[in-house]
């Protein structure tokens, strides 16, 4: 069986990958899907696909997931609603069940006749990317948020002087 | 080191594969680059990128080629020539050199400072995707140009059927 | 003479309904254009475009005028304000008059020299499409703002159970 | 029972008025979609999206057919295949069967679960949208191909003259 | 020398003047690239970029600066951050050296390998196009922000009324 | 007076040169309009709008025309004819007459309540970007068919090579 699994992941947090653990012991293989992915470079958006790609594939290489049992989709956002669920399918291999907590999310695919499971949140309030973007810019104390597979993304990247940066060009 | 490498793949054949095999000799890690991804069910680009996402992922698997070694990702078409290598590297992870013969996206990544490499041809005139498609419609003999791999994954999807529709709807 | 009367209709109410029957006492014909006509399943736009055709059709029959005295024609946002005459103009048939109380659409259609006629008011603080949809998600007390045509479409597709469901995926 | 005919209607002809006819005979109602609404002024698309809805709506209400009966519904084209079907049914009414004879979209439409039946053929090589074209630039002996109502119509936005212009701009 | 300094002037104000005056003391020939190109006609971007394109010209000759030594290119967002310099570099002419004090558009131009510098700042608080627009639209004592030359084309194109009708659509 | 020419000049050549100093003697400023300004690398469009800008510029300074007496402006293509003119006035300062000999275009100026007037053909036979582009590829005796200032630009930025590589891409 194959679930599929969206997200931005701005960036991929400690939250995610325990997402992803509980999901893969339901699922033979996982799609994981980098929504939003023409976009970077934004306080909301701070990283591009492919910094999202590469953080995603190492946190779950370090975590000892094998790669023959996910596959990683950037998928652009099409901002039109009922158009969203063709088009993820366009993009992304077959799969048989999607894993979400959004109400839209889930009241999109189940209109278009796919399988919806909910997924366990996990210390919702202290894993979140809007946080772990918050504590880069305020207080630097990110890095315990994040696999450190990720950790060493962003500061290769120098991710977060990229996001002072853009946390000054918008104020 | 990483390479990485671009195509339409529509679809994925034994040519496709063999330049794989003979970059993977000089590489670390692939990363394979389907571009053209929000084309499909046209003549010139038949599937969907989720379904050359999941031949080409098929084929190397049976090729005996470890999933840790090769990153597929899809990257839609923006058609403005200029704008096309900064939006590679906005969609894919960090690579060294690029491998292609095409003489405009060899020059284009040139111009932006990338490592360029040729790859070896191997019998082009036999597999091209353009023959594999044609004798889809016209002898249906193509699955010994393709691998058994994505052969499977043709059938499953009735591609053959879907080929011949879209040839009728065009003429 | 013809009429043009654009709105975004999510959904079309008793005030809408109230402006429409205002004009026809002073055209032959109208047209309705239904703006934003791509957008669908957000807190602002919640319905899809066919779905306000249908509802503000059937809402106009119940009322017992005659569908040889309108058309309906759906109309894609193009967000680059001066291009919106022209964009209007390629998508409805030709028309005499521009029925709006909105200062930039008349001065935008003014500017392109055409008639612009304001609308009278009709308890605009009682019939809003603002209002409609808040009420949906907080007191379901929604039916009496709108035509009972208008009332059997939300309920037959579930218009409800969306709202609150976008209405959750946002906060 | 509702019907759903979709075309260009570059122009409307004869051949396409004996469709209609022929459809309305099984279905209460009719939703003629004129597809590619966003082009006009080239040689395949010569006329507005809002010029082919007059044109039929004309055409339909000389023939005698009730306007209750029919919905027109203008639809851009968005150039992605696999979105069709999802991007139609977001901007029309409900509907219970497509009548079509073309292959891909009778494809995409059963693939998305909708009832399909074809159309009869009515001298197809006699009337057809291309040859209306051709012979409005070429012997101007066009108008026996369409209503009248068309003709008067093409008459009344100087089409003639357009096509012309087109076809010297082109060469 | 050629220097590159990009805005959205909306409108051309002095503080800009003084930034031109300044820059040109330092270099060649000046490309001032007016930014939001496509957008005009709401709050933030009310005038065109045609209009902005005089307004600036305008005020340039006025203070004396020979034509010879800026360009002006208007430049349409495009909306995704990491293609931004490849599209600026494609629209204008080539450069040398870009002023800015915005710390993304720094960032991006310096990781494209761009030399990039600061502008003196003068009376920042006294003179922003935000001023200017709130002013037109409360106190009208707006024209003493503005070098003359840009104060008669707001006139000529009736500028203040139309950023008046912008600000009550609004709201 | 002000006059409008639009052209995508692919490249700049000594017929075009020529109908420039035509118009100007019979207005006092003229608007260049560089059309097709987002397309560049391709065999029709090889130039980027920014080299086409700095093609005419340098052309028109050494043939000793004052830079006071022409704007140049890029437009990028909006693929949609109705709101060609819209578009193009959105973007150009305020113009009084168009010189242009292509039907459709003046077909739609003239709709737009433009005035229009055609430019006289110099050696149309000899002078054609087309005839240029061709040379440049197969015999390389394309400098005598352009401005020597066009010939600088052309080989500061390779172009011959680049018109090469494009065409053996093509092919």
């Amino acid at each position: 069986m194959r679930g599929l699994y969206i997200g931005r992941f701005q960036p991929f947090h400690l939250g995610h990958l325990e997402v992803v653990r509980t999901i893969m012991e339901k699922v033979d293989e996982l799609i994981i899907v980098i929504g939003s992915a023409q976009y970077s470079h934004t306080h909301r958006n701070p990283f591009t696909a492919g910094e999202r790609y590469e953080m995603i594939r190492s946190a779950l290489i370090e975590e000892g997931i094998s790669c023959s049992r996910f596959m990683i989709v950037t998928v652009e956002d099409i901002n039109k609603h009922p158009l969203w669920v063709a088009h993820v399918r366009s993009m992304v291999p077959t799969f048989d069940v999607v894993f979400t907590n959004e109400p839209l999310n889930a009241r999109l695919f189940e209109e278009a006749g796919c399988k919806v499971e909910g997924v366990p949140l996990f210390s919702r309030a202290m894993y979140s990317s809007t946080r772990v973007r918050e504590e880069c810019i305020t207080s630097h104390e990110w890095s315990s948020l994040v696999p450190s597979a990720v950790s060493e993304v962003i500061k290769r990247i120098d991710g977060v002087t990229r996001l002072c940066q853009i946390h000054s060009s918008d104020s």
